[in-house]
């Protein structure tokens, strides 16, 4: 019964380590689209948005199984109602990662950065791929250092989301309406992007740190 | 037990109500802070977001205490599970009359929403409180005629959230970027708002249609 319980523990493990590649998948090819105008990666972006979904109920129906059939208590139970939770978050990063690539879309064949936040929005983009892969290798091998790496590029995406609303009202603005919306929903976008990984690092490190280490590791499964 | 579960039940009830209670409140005045420029009301949405996200947690844990020290099954971890998540969104529809309260108190003394967009934000607002007092009292009453109430608002305002878009892009529009900036995030906010209420209302009426009318009756409690 323990055994085929660790072994249920370690499959959510795995699904929410399968459910973050995918998201570092999706805003990956969401922010190339973004800044290349690349209309079939966007497009690739909200048609695959859809597995990350069916991957949450998957991960959801199965939490609830697991806790009525195995009715775990303690940590156990903090590990499976944690993966509930995760995995909300990580659905709304897939989310965010569709919203960034439907702008795209809109754009095309233009794009949708005006030249002059380019830079900007290329190091937003390079934080939040960061910011998932750290969070799928967190979830993965529990190296804690990611968690605080995830909050440092957090407060990047966020001092850039801030740097958006300088370059827009503090100087020259001679842009049209379109990239004014356009800049302010992507620079949100990202910020949320960000806030929902460090959810994610923190109730991982909120497990690990109470001893839980071992409750989510995909290798367990290797020695059930 | 039976009774001690079944009143735990009943408190999990009341407490969502509480909360959507608070939302209500929230969403109602961060529309009038902002639609008037009342910065003492902005103030008091901002500083009261506190308690909603005080309640949740609190919510939260007795969940998670109900799960390790009932460990119900069927309907009744479904109930339980379900009451996590609806704290989740009322929690987020919180946030999101906080950030409108934020824009009212960053333009105070002025106003955030341009002249020419007073009558939709009106509609938008009214739409969202509408929303805020149906899920209270869906919550309360079971009332399932109210989940398609709801759904309907959240249509209205992904109608006039589009509007905006529509003054600000199709018609003549000579409004400082500032105000395109404001317009744009408002708009975002009441329409996730609207998401959320229906979110909640969706799980309210999967919860009643699966036979568990009584689950998250208020009134039970007198009778147990």
């Amino acid at each position: 019964m323990r055994d085929i319980f660790e072994a249920e523990l370690t499959q959510l493990g795995q699904d929410l380590v399968a459910m973050a590649g995918r998201v570092e998948q999706a805003i990956s090819s969401a922010g190339i689209a973004l800044l290349t105008a690349d209309l079939q990666l966007a497009e690739s972006v909200i048609a695959d948005d859809l597995a990350i979904d069916a991957l949450e109920r998957d991960l959801d129906d199965r939490c609830v199984r697991l806790l009525a059939q195995q009715q775990p208590v303690a940590t156990d139970l903090r590990v499976v109602v944690s993966a509930l939770r995760m995995s909300a978050s990580l659905e709304r990063m897939g989310d965010l990662a569709r919203h960034v690539a439907q702008v795209a879309r809109l754009r095309y064949p233009g794009t949708a950065v005006p030249a002059g936040l380019e830079p900007t929005f290329t190091q937003m983009q390079d934080a939040a791929v960061r910011v998932a892969r750290r969070v799928a290798t967190l979830l993965e091998t529990r190296d804690m250092a990611l968690a605080e790496s995830i909050q440092q590029d957090d407060d990047l995406l966020d001092a850039l989301h801030s740097d958006t609303f300088t370059a827009m009202l503090s100087g020259p603005w001679e842009r049209s309406t379109q990239e004014t919306v356009d800049v302010t929903l992507l620079g949100r976008y990202y910020e949320r992007f960000g806030d929902h990984g460090v959810s994610v690092a923190r109730r991982m490190v909120y497990l690990v740190t109470g001893d839980l280490a071992d409750a989510l590791d995909p290798a367990a499964v290797r020695g059930a």
